[in-house]
């Protein structure tokens, strides 16, 4: 990691960014639940970032990434892989911006998520399912438009961006002993922990990984990043391994990887729709599985959980009525 | 209806209940969505009923007769038949008053309604399924208890409560032009009316009915009240008939009842899901519905919706995770 890059992955710059995506992004109330508090033992306080622009946390960095572009660099337009949240998420702050914004999916992503990011405006190019055709088509799409790629995690301004929601958090609710937040890439968690660790250096900060994804519990483990694991998970948006760029920032911050399994994920999913009425993804289960998994550690505790995202497949659900 | 009765459908009982529950029920947030906005053409408003406690408006009705008991009734205890929301309210009212509750519950009920129930410390008393073994059931039991019936709806301490939730809504959201809520044995709506039409006199108020239930709309346009339908929907709280207070109160003073059908249902719960990350009922999702079926005759105006309640059996969503 360069210099240049690390000086960026600082409190300021979180703040920086809050202020940058302000006249776009949503300032996420923070949910309290009763039966909750009573189920875990705990005091706990859900960051509600399932009620973010497209429906998780991935708005924020997106925003402050495409705002925090050069006119010049702008016009040229950005460039993306992902067909998931942050996909979506670069659309839309790109069409905020007025600016192009190209979505590279590989053909076989479901029609549902193509029509989310065409909505948004974006321009999609198709790709096979195998990473080097991903990268071969993106590499020629930055060639051809001159555009500049925004990655979902391994960026200091989508890091700062993502931080933006941990210091919300710790305005509303100033007196929390420990934060808890989904790990995949590691962009999220290192904003949670650049943006907590200075602003609140008492509160101790986790992250949450599913067992059949648990890359960074492993690199934290071996202090060496651990990228060979195969995921197998039903959290779709916490399959990717940690950079070198948050690998160092969890490295030094991080108070450790609390780990789950799925069908406590889908325990915790179901008590959020039951008790909170709330629509998460898996992915935004992961907390509060975690947190349910080890009791103990956080009885009586005040905890803050980012519930990340709320984009589900609601198909199950939504069959259509029996003769009805 | 009794001239007594009647006495008690006014603004001022609704001003009464909303002192009386405030202690104990919550005053629920007003949601907004720009998404849905623009897929009506319309201001749209969503009182949070869902987040009410039990998750369902039928809490404030039933807070406000539990609470209106007088001592020495009260220390006999409540006794009611519904084993769907007004049970669970009927069952905590009782609990935070500290008195008896007994539901009568076939025996065929979902045991996980059962289990709610009981959770709340009520007891429950089995018959089958028939209405006249509930009605024999129910009769023994409050001669035995000696304890009061308290009615779902046709009863104006229960339509009192329900009015409670308009009368915050109509606070929170003053410049209305019109409020839309579910109707079935019209204690909501009755309410509503009542806060609605002596608060604020130029906003318009309308059931929303399946048109697998609409007795209501019948009633209306007859100018008697119809009990012979047969009901069949999928909105499980809204299968019940008009009693003749009820009926009475809409007739008066109603601006209308829209209908909408099964699938229309399933397609607004699902854009409920979708685009606010909210969980509803299907019955919760009727008013949205039928506002969308009838797009242009609210086309630019401000619109309230009750989104009544939460309780949605999730087995089909939380089935277990295949190979996971």
């Amino acid at each position: 990691m360069s210099q240049e890059a690390r000086s960026q992955c600082t409190l300021e710059a979180v703040r920086e960014a809050a202020v940058r995506i302000a006249p776009f992004a949503h300032l996420t109330p923070v949910l309290r639940s009763a039966s909750l508090d009573r189920i875990s033992g705990a005091d706990l306080f859900f960051k509600a970032e399932h009620l973010q622009r497209v429906g998780a946390f991935k708005f924020r960095g997106a925003c402050n990434a495409v705002f925090s572009l050069d006119e010049a660099t702008s016009a040229r337009g950005v460039v993306t892989q992902s067909s998931g949240n942050h996909g979506a998420a670069i659309a839309l702050a790109c069409r905020l911006r007025g600016i192009p914004a190209t979505v590279v999916m590989p053909t076989s992503a479901p029609a549902v998520k193509r029509a989310a990011i065409a909505d948004f405006g974006a321009r999609i190019v198709d790709c096979e399912v195998a990473q080097h055709d991903r990268d071969r088509v993106t590499a020629r799409v930055l060639e051809e438009t001159g555009g500049v790629l925004i990655h979902p995690f391994d960026d200091p301004r989508v890091i700062a961006g993502q931080g933006t929601a941990a210091l919300e958090l710790l305005h509303q609710v100033p007196d929390l002993d420990a934060v808890i937040a989904p790990v995949s890439g590691g962009g999220l968690l290192s904003g949670t922990l650049i943006a907590a660790k200075e602003l609140a250096p008492r509160v101790e900060v986790f992250g949450a990984e599913p067992e059949g994804a648990a890359d960074a519990h492993a690199s934290l483990r071996e202090g060496r990043r651990i990228t060979d694991l195969r995921a197998e998970t039903i959290c779709d948006g916490l399959r990717a391994h940690l950079s070198e760029r948050t690998f160092g920032i969890l490295s030094r911050r991080c108070d450790g990887i609390l780990l789950t399994r799925d069908e406590e994920v889908l325990a915790a999913m179901r008590l959020i729709f039951e008790r909170m009425k709330q629509v998460v993804e898996p992915s935004g289960a992961v907390a509060l599985a975690a947190l349910l998994r080890e009791r103990g550690r956080f009885s009586g505790k005040r905890v803050g959980l980012v519930l990340s995202g709320g984009n589900l497949d609601l198909d199950a659900l939504f069959a259509p009525p029996r003769g009805g």
